[in-house]
């Protein structure tokens, strides 16, 4: 198998080599346009007044005076959508009677320019009924909280429950119990483009360019908020200054939609840094981690009750306690489990999809706690983890597909690379580790669409979102050697919902392996229909031809595909087209990978301030195969990066009044270059066991999750203080080293 | 065979039967959009600056004036083009250097609005220089006759020789020898819809509204023009109102295009009746026709010479020439040939397409010239023809596939239903019959697609132009039987190149042959995957399962298609595509099908008038198989109308100077419904002989050539008077029966 592998190979002319990006050009050129570039010609520009109460009801809003302002063509309220079934996505197109955190979209308007509309926001006067709000999860899961949705019994937005073995019988047949809690702050995406769309209603239906990742979904909702076939809604996805999930699911495409309906002409409405922060973030999470294991170190139980804050609106708060409650587990054998992780509304802006949704909450409690039970344990904590991995095809959990990658080959590599053995036993050295395997949510269903124009040039159909991470490149080198085409005559464009197959979405890391594969089957099919052209017109089988650099080759015959065409049509004109899907077939059940990123840090910290400096990281990913490396290596060092982002720096702060209060770049500090750890290293295991194309496997989530556990177990070892609150401002780590010293 | 197809036949739920059209609520109800009805946001409106005079070198242009109104964007003139090759399908994308004829675009603006589009065409000053003009054929073809196209030694664009045998040893084995020259008037298509386009130019490409019958050389014409891709040129066509070949190939597209492209914001620009007119018509022709024949009325030998007036520039007079001159063979076996037609430049309008393409004007002339061969033998004018018809599988000429069709059932089914031989002989009958079969010039180029969407439904993608002919229903049709979905779960569009396949075009009576098998394929193709689902649900063979209202049924068990897609893809989303085209393999040599249209015609003269009314009109048209019968019967008695038209009344009149004098509906007499004959009867064969889906083969255009010959040739045996030129007016008719009296 793996001589057999590394024999095709050899094959590539474009997988496994890191080429130039087909969209590279376009974007060092500044031609390449992103949502907010777009001028539909008629366009009005939208701009949206907020709620300042973090919960109350609406008595009243008057628009007369904004609406009579010169230049406004419309004002957008909740009379206006009185037909429709306003909520998708767990949200409201627009706030319906109440609003549930400060920020949240009560009125909208659509003005000839900028100022104008921002003009008439302050001209919409707006009656509030005040409410006691629930600002963060203790105020929300206090006894006789206030109901944020008044039709609950309670503030529980989702509830999932994983159970295992008898948890009470692993405790009792355990040696050692260990017991924490663990809180992780609300954190933002901070992709470089804020949230944007414009939408265009008319008769024809709907057209919507917005900087969406999940195209078709968000296609589905407008359709069923608008009453109309989901042909008839157009989503065009222009390039996305990164989503990193903030731009998963639905965002507030339906209020532009339902504005640009009122003003009958297109409308654009480009989200603020702040508008965007209140528009989604990563749950904010407590977790208590109780975990039995055997004086050996056998993971013997685990018992885990995590809460998520998910704001006002669910967004996919339920998706994420649902992750939350399995990947608290991390990659290890227990034989008792039970856990419990609750999504609860607070009186926040809603938080959603993020990087490895809830992973990063719950593998930092999970592997910070590895590191304590090692230290207890007296067992080197590679030593631990390797002890307790899932081995190749063993179960985490029922109903989860095994685990499918060598968990213990990723370790021994970061082992290996760190030198950990030597360098972690040093004196003073603060070093730590940390491992990441979540079982991704990858949705199995992907159709890609290839078509071969008359001129031999090949137009590629894939609705997934470039977002930054590469994809349109992955996809053409994919496609380049199946076909045996130069890169060049590869045309890619983004999702055109009109044009572009269905695609579940892009997000969940999932690209690569399932569109991947629906695109490289989409370009056999094509192939096979060329061979058939090709053997016909040399008179030979399908066998006997190669294919190169655009043409089939049989002995000293040689067809390019243009010829190819021609062949079949007799005339100039005329296509072929392949197409390709992918279903849950790929693997069976689910998950469809698991994804695997293991990292080391060496930390100094400057004891008189708490400042905490990563002199070395080094990453571990197993990627399957990597089509692109270098692009491979970038998103895994921008996960690193922005783990270092979480676990050292970023905290969105909500002030008890319900006002988040650090929403810019001065107030909410991300991590700059001078943060980026002086000697940084990824490493790609390849062991062609994924199920995506040519082995690979989906990556660019698990770099991130090892992050903090790494960091905090380094300045458990080294400084002897164990923090299991992040993020690590220097005033926390000063404190744990002053409170340590009495 | 036949016992098989009726089976088959039975088993149709649609095919076979006129079900209401799937666009007809939308066009009774005038939601339909027509180009014209369309409003791009941000769009200007367009108007052309046209040359007065036929022939002239173009001094200067000066648009300063109209560039300064208020309102307007811009104003176009060769200036602006001077970087492109601007000739495309014979025409230049505005007048270089000078002008061919009166109407020629010299310049076009782009205002806010109509009117002050309007007023600043009236203030650009062009100087002209007059060059002596060649209006109408004699002109053109004098010795020392002004060169149109200085280039060239004279003035002929096009030239078509066709012979088989030897013509002199035909005429010397001939006992009669028959010559004639007959001319038939240049004719306008007069569609109810003017020509209509809207052009956007921007970074991402062109986009072009249009009323074209001929996307996909449109956007081959404009891509290649302007210097792009095709794929980056997006041509979408709404419903047509009318086509008859006047939206053929590319007309001023690119004209559009290039003032968007100047404007910098859409345009539109629609034409108005009389600028229809001047952009293009029916070629007028002078036919000389020599026939040999046995005393017993074998025919033995022709010679044609057949000159086409196509006007300033080709379009594609020269395959109108091409057609022309196999067209004046008729139906018939002639062992020796010798034609020669020319497509002749002259100082007008162009002449393109229109329906049957070089037929009327030379099956006129075959087809009066067999009823005088008739009546001088004594033959019976339809036993004449029987004697002399192709039989099926005879070849006409080389290297045309030989007759697909048996003429003798459609001759004997118009005598039968006309009662020609009880009828034709009663004294002072006037009834003449004609015969027309034409060699179709449709390119078997056509590929399809069809997306079956999560929800059940069907998105059919197929590039063919809806103009009122019912491709829409008739493809509907084919499809929904063959996946046994009702009509309202398809979903069916027009053009849109970014989207739909390749499609040669609509035109030739093509769409239902060759469009029609490339679905039927296509459904095929996507029947197979529901089939390999169901089977696989079941536990079945695929032929074990049979297909009804949208569902897959085995005994008891039954999956719905949208059940087969969610079996598929294990959630909701994706989708199955299927995929069809048509190559030559159709039928393996051209003509893809004979198209066959017999008539006879009675008439009544009002003989102080020389008024022809029209008592009774008995048309034939063998389709193969009808598809929608009322559609076919509907196309057969539109197309009789317009070959009454331009039998009795269309001429379109160029006065001597070189401008055409009667554009609008006042002065050019189209037919009415008091011109409707009285008794008008359409009778359908369908031998299911036809290479197309279940035995269709074109039809459509034939009903129209053999109205003209009918007409005359029941002139003739009615009142004696043998008319060669057309239109029959009161004062010809008249005329000739004054002139026979003396």
């Amino acid at each position: 198998m793996k001589a057999e592998a590394r024999m095709a190979r050899q094959e590539f002319k474009f997988v496994g080599r890191s080429v130039h990006r087909v969209d590279g050009i376009e974007k060092v050129t500044g031609k390449a346009k992103f949502t907010g570039d777009l001028k539909i010609p008629g366009m009005l520009y939208g701009r949206i007044l907020r709620s300042s109460y973090p919960h109350a009801g609406i008595s009243s809003i008057d628009s007369s005076r904004a609406e009579a302002l010169p230049g406004v063509a419309a004002v957008l309220t909740a009379a206006d959508i009185g037909e429709l079934d306003p909520y998708y996505n767990g949200r409201p197109v627009i706030a319906i009677k109440k609003v549930r955190y400060v920020g949240e979209p009560v009125a909208a308007v659509a003005a000839e320019d900028q100022e104008s509309a921002e003009e008439a926001l302050s001209l919409i006067n707006v009656q509030y009924e005040e409410l006691p709000a629930a600002v963060g999860l203790d105020a929300a899961l206090a006894k006789g909280a206030p109901l944020i949705h008044e039709n609950l019994k309670d503030n529980i937005c989702g509830h999932e429950h994983v159970e295992k073995g008898n948890i009470e019988q692993g405790f009792a047949e355990s040696d050692e119990i260990f017991e924490e809690t663990f809180t992780f702050p609300m954190v933002y995406h901070y992709a470089m483009e804020p949230h944007s769309v414009i939408a265009e209603f008319n008769d024809e239906g709907i057209a919507v360019w917005s900087s969406a990742q999940h195209p078709f979904q968000v296609r589905g909702d407008i359709a069923k908020l608008f009453g109309l076939h989901p042909t008839k809604v157009r989503m065009v996805i222009p390039f996305l200054g990164g989503g990193f999930g903030s731009k998963s699911y639905t965002k507030f495409e339906p209020l532009v939609v339902a504005l640009a309906r009122k003003a009958r002409r297109p409308v654009r409405i480009c989200n603020s840094v702040t508008e965007s922060m209140l528009t989604v973030r990563r749950h904010g999470a407590r977790v208590r981690l109780k975990t039995g294991v055997k004086s050996d170190g056998t993971l013997m139980a685990r018992e885990a009750e995590i809460h998520l804050d998910t704001g006002g609106y669910a967004d996919n708060g339920p998706a994420v306690a649902i992750r939350a409650a399995t990947r608290v587990l991390g990659p290890y054998r227990i034989p008792h489990i039970k856990t419990d992780a609750y999504a609860v509304y607070t009186n926040s802006g809603s938080a959603g999809s993020f990087r490895a949704i809830g992973a990063p909450q719950t593998i930092f409690a999970c592997e910070s706690q590895m590191d304590m039970i090692a230290a207890k344990l007296g067992i080197d904590p590679a030593d631990l983890r390797l002890k307790n991995f899932l081995k190749k095809g063993e179960e985490l959990r029922p109903k989860l597909r095994g685990m499918d990658a060598n968990l213990a080959s990723s370790l021994k590599k970061l082992v290996s690379v760190s030198e950990w053995k030597r360098r972690s036993k040093k004196k003073g050295a603060a070093m730590g580790l940390g491992c990441g395997a979540t079982n991704a949510g990858a949705t199995p269903i992907s159709v890609a669409m290839v078509r071969l124009q008359p001129d031999g040039t090949l137009t590629v159909f894939a609705g997934s979102t470039e977002m930054g991470q590469g994809v349109r490149t992955v996809l053409s080198q994919i496609i380049a050697d199946e076909l045996s085409l130069p890169l060049e005559a590869i045309q890619i464009g983004g999702a055109d919902t009109k044009v572009t197959p269905y695609d579940a979405s892009t997000g969940s890391s999932r690209s690569t392996t399932l569109m991947g594969t629906a695109v490289l089957r989409a370009a056999r099919d094509l192939k096979n229909q060329l061979l058939k052209i090709g053997a016909e017109a040399f008179r030979a089988k399908p066998g006997q031809i190669s294919l190169a650099d655009g043409a089939m080759i049989c002995g000293e015959m040689r067809l390019t595909f243009k010829e190819a065409i021609r062949q079949r049509f007799g005339g100039s004109g005329g296509e072929l087209i392949g197409n390709g899907d992918v279903g849950p077939e790929i693997t069976g059940t689910l998950p469809v990978f698991w994804e695997i990123g293991m990292g080391s840090a060496e930390l100094d910290v400057d004891e008189d301030t708490g400042e905490v400096t990563i002199k070395r990281y080094v990453s571990v990913a197993d990627v399957g195969k990597a089509i692109h490396p270098e692009g491979c290596v970038g998103q895994e060092e921008g996960a690193a990066m922005m783990g270092i982002g979480h676990t050292l720096f970023e905290q969105m702060v909500y002030e008890p009044g319900g006002e988040l209060i650090n929403s810019n770049l001065v107030d909410y500090r991300v991590p700059g270059f001078k943060d980026v750890p002086k000697e940084f290293e990824t490493v790609l295991v390849e062991n062609e066991d994924g199920p995506g194309p040519h082995g690979a496997r989906g990556m660019g989530e698990g770099g991130l999750v090892s992050v903090a556990p790494a960091i905090t177990n380094a300045l458990a070892r080294g400084y002897g203080i164990r923090i299991k609150d992040l993020p690590l401002t220097p005033e926390r780590v000063w404190r744990a080293l002053k409170e340590k010293k009495k």
